[in-house]
C-alpha cells in the first residue's frame, strides 16, 4: 500500500475531531442512564430553558461561579450568535485576533458589527496596534481565543492576558473569551483564563465539541449574573430551551468518571500528532517560524506570498491535499485599508484527525507548493 | 383525599404533553440503537448541517417533497426565528391570526415586523377582515397554525384554507403553517395542508415535541427548495449544525414502529381529556359558545370583559387556579388602535396535562370567577 500514499487524499481542512475519539459507547450508556433514571421524565418535558439544572451546578462548581452566571445551549456558536444580538448595536465594532475563528468573524458582522483584526504575535494580540485601535474607538467586546488559538494555534502569555484585562477595565468594553480547546493541553502548564484576571468585563465561552462529541452541541456561557439573565431572556425567546437529554448525558458523563478518562484518552491520541507536525513543519520548511501549541488543535504557518498567488488551494488539490483558504479568516484591518486579500498566505492545519503518517506526507506535499 | 381537591393547584397554563405520555424508554432504546448502530460516528461528528439527512429523507418521503425541501432545526421556534430574519425587511408587517401562539408573536416583532391580528373565528381567519388588510398592504408572510390552533383549538375550514392559500398567490405572499398539533386528531377527518393547496407560497413548520418529547427539540420546516438553501445557509452560519443523535433516536422510532404505536397512546390519553373539557364548559358555562377542537391540545373561551375586570388572573390564583394572560396571545389590531387591552376576557384552556377529575373542578372554578 505504500505506493497509494501519494494519491491518499489528506484533509488540512476542518478542525474535527478523530472519528476513533468519538466515546459512542459511553454517551449511549449515560442517555441509557439518565433517560430510564429519576429525573428521566424532566429531561423530555419542557422547562430548563437556561440549560439543563445539573449541568449549570456542575459547571460553577467547576468555574467557581454561581449557576446564574451560566446559560448552557446547543453548541457555543450560537451562544456567539445571541450575545452578539444583545451586545452589537448599529455602528458598532467588535475587534478579534487577526487572524480569528472564521464562522465568529461572520456572526458578528451579520449581527451589524464591523469586525477590526488586531494583529496576532506569537505570544497573543499585538498590544501597541490594540492600544492604537482603542484610542481610536472603543469595541462592543473583544473576541479572543486565548489557549490553542482557532485557527493560529497561538496561546496568549500570561503578561498579554493581564494587558488584555486591565484594558477591557480602563476602556470598558467586554473580553470575549473562546476556550472550546483550552482543557486539551498536551505540555506544559495551563495560563489562567481572562475570567480568573477579570470576572466583570469578562464572558467565557466554551464547549465540549472538542472534549466529548461536536454533534452533542452542548455550549456553554459564564458572565456576570445580570448580563447572563438578560441572555438567558433572549435565548428563550428564540430556542425556547436547548435539547435536554445531552445535556443530562454530559452531567452522567462526568459523575461516571468518563470525563477523566476520555480527556486522557484524548491527549493520548493528539498528542503525538502535535509532535508529528510541529517535526514535519520544522524539516520540511525549515525557514518558516510558528507558534508551537502545546495543545489544542491547530499549527498554523505563513508563507510567502509571491510561492502562494491565488493559486494555492488549486495547486494543493491537484496533489489531493486539501486546505481551508485563509482569508476566511481575517477581519478588516485597523487602517480600514482592503482586507480582500489578508490571509491568502495563511495556512492553518488541524492535526487532530490526522494519523501521524498522513501529517507527514500532507505536510511534505505542502512543503513541495509553498517553497 | 376529597376533601383536598378544592385546594389541589389545578394549571390551565402552558401547552405541555402529559408527563405519563413520554416514552423515556422508547427513546433510550433508540439513543442505544443509533449510538451503538452503523452511523454512530457520523451522528457524533460535526456535519449533517441542515438536520440528519435520513430524517430529511423520512420526511420527504412523508410530504412527498425532495430531502432538498427539508430544514431539521433545535425546534420549531428557532426555524420560525430563522425565516423571520430572512423574510422580514425593515418596515415589513406581518399577518397573524388573533389570537396567536404568543411566542411567535414576539419573534416576528424581535426580528422587527409590526404584526397585525386577523381576528380568528370558530373556521379560521375572518376572510372580509383579511381582505381589507391585504387592499393596506401586503404582509411578508401570514402565520397560520391551521389545525387545532394554539392558542383557540380553531381549525380552519376548507373553504377557508382555499381561500388563504389563493390570496397568497393573488397578492404574493409567504403562508407560513404551523402544524405540530395536526396528528393528534381525535376525532373527524384531516383536512388538507395549505401546502396541498398551494406549493409554491407555502412554509411548513412542525416538530416532534408534541408528538414524542418537547426536549428533544426535533422541529422541521418545508419548503421551496431554493428558499430552504437560504435558509439552510443562514441556520449553518448561526448554530453550524442542529444536535444529531436525538433526530437519528427519531429516525429509529419511525423505523421501530414506535411512532405509531406512540401515537395511538397518546390518543387514547387524551382524547378522553378532550371530552371533559368540552363537556365541562358546556355544563358550566353554558351561555358561552367556543370552538370544539376535534383534537389537539387548546380549548380557549371569551368570557365577559366585565366579568373580568384587570383582576382574573389573581383571583383565579386565590382558588389555586393558573391561567395565563389571554393579553399575550394578541397582536396589533387592524385599525391600528390600542391593542393594550386586547385578550384581557380570552382565556386558553390546555387540557393534555391534567386528567378528567382535574379538568372538570378546573373548569368548575373557573366559571364561578367569569359568570
Amino acid at each position: 500500500m505504500q505506493g497509494q500514499v501519494g494519491t491518499e487524499q489528506i484533509l488540512f481542512t476542518r478542525g474535527v475531531p478523530a472519528l476513533e475519539a468519538l466515546p459512542n459507547r459511553l454517551i449511549s450508556e449515560c442517555l441509557q442512564a439518565v433517560l430510564e433514571g429519576p429525573d428521566g421524565k424532566n429531561i423530555l418535558q419542557y422547562g430548563h430553558n437556561s440549560g439543563y439544572l445539573p449541568l449549570r451546578q456542575l459547571l460553577a462548581e467547576q468555574y467557581q461561579v454561581s449557576p446564574d452566571q451560566i446559560l448552557v445551549g446547543n453548541g457555543s456558536l450560537h451562544l456567539q450568535d445571541l450575545l452578539s444580538a444583545l451586545l452589537i448595536q448599529p455602528g458598532d465594532v467588535v475587534f478579534v485576533e487577526q487572524p480569528s475563528y472564521d464562522r465568529a468573524i461572520k456572526t458578528f458582522r451579520r449581527r451589524g458589527a464591523t469586525v477590526i483584526g488586531i494583529p496576532l504575535e506569537h505570544d497573543g494580540v499585538n498590544l501597541a496596534v490594540l492600544e492604537q485601535a482603542l484610542a481610536k474607538q472603543t469595541p462592543a467586546f473583544m473576541y479572543v481565543i486565548p489557549d490553542f488559538q482557532n485557527p493560529a494555534g497561538v496561546t496568549t502569555s500570561i503578561a498579554k492576558r493581564q494587558a488584555l484585562t486591565d484594558l477591557a477595565t480602563q476602556h470598558n468594553f467586554w473580553l470575549i473569551e473562546d476556550v472550546p480547546y483550552r482543557t486539551l493541553r498536551y505540555t506544559g502548564t495551563p495560563l489562567p483564563l481572562l475570567r480568573d484576571l477579570n470576572t466583570t468585563r469578562t464572558i467565557t465561552v466554551s464547549s465540549y465539541s472538542k472534549l466529548i462529541s461536536p454533534a452533542l452541541r452542548v455550549g456553554y456561557l459564564i458572565g456576570p449574573t445580570d448580563f447572563v439573565k438578560r441572555l438567558s431572556k433572549l435565548a428563550e425567546d428564540t430556542i425556547l430551551a436547548p435539547v435536554l437529554p445531552t445535556q443530562a448525558a454530559v452531567v452522567a458523563f462526568h459523575r461516571r468518571g468518563y470525563f477523566a478518562s476520555n480527556l486522557e484518552n484524548l491527549k493520548q491520541l493528539y498528542a503525538p500528532r502535535l509532535k508529528s507536525i510541529v517535526s514535519a513543519l520544522k524539516t520540511s520548511l525549515p525557514d518558516i517560524s510558528f507558534a508551537e501549541p502545546e495543545g489544542g488543535f491547530f499549527v498554523s504557518i505563513t508563507v510567502s506570498q509571491e510561492k502562494v498567488g491565488n493559486t494555492l488551494l488549486a495547486r494543493a488539490r491537484e496533489q489531493s491535499l486539501f486546505l481551508t483558504d485563509g482569508r476566511d479568516f481575517f477581519a478588516d484591518p485597523i487602517d480600514g485599508s482592503d482586507s480582500s486579500h489578508l490571509g491568502a498566505n495563511f495556512i492553518r492545519l488541524p492535526f487532530c484527525a490526522l494519523t501521524p503518517a498522513q501529517i507527514e506526507e500532507g505536510v511534505r506535499r505542502l512543503a513541495q507548493l509553498v517553497q
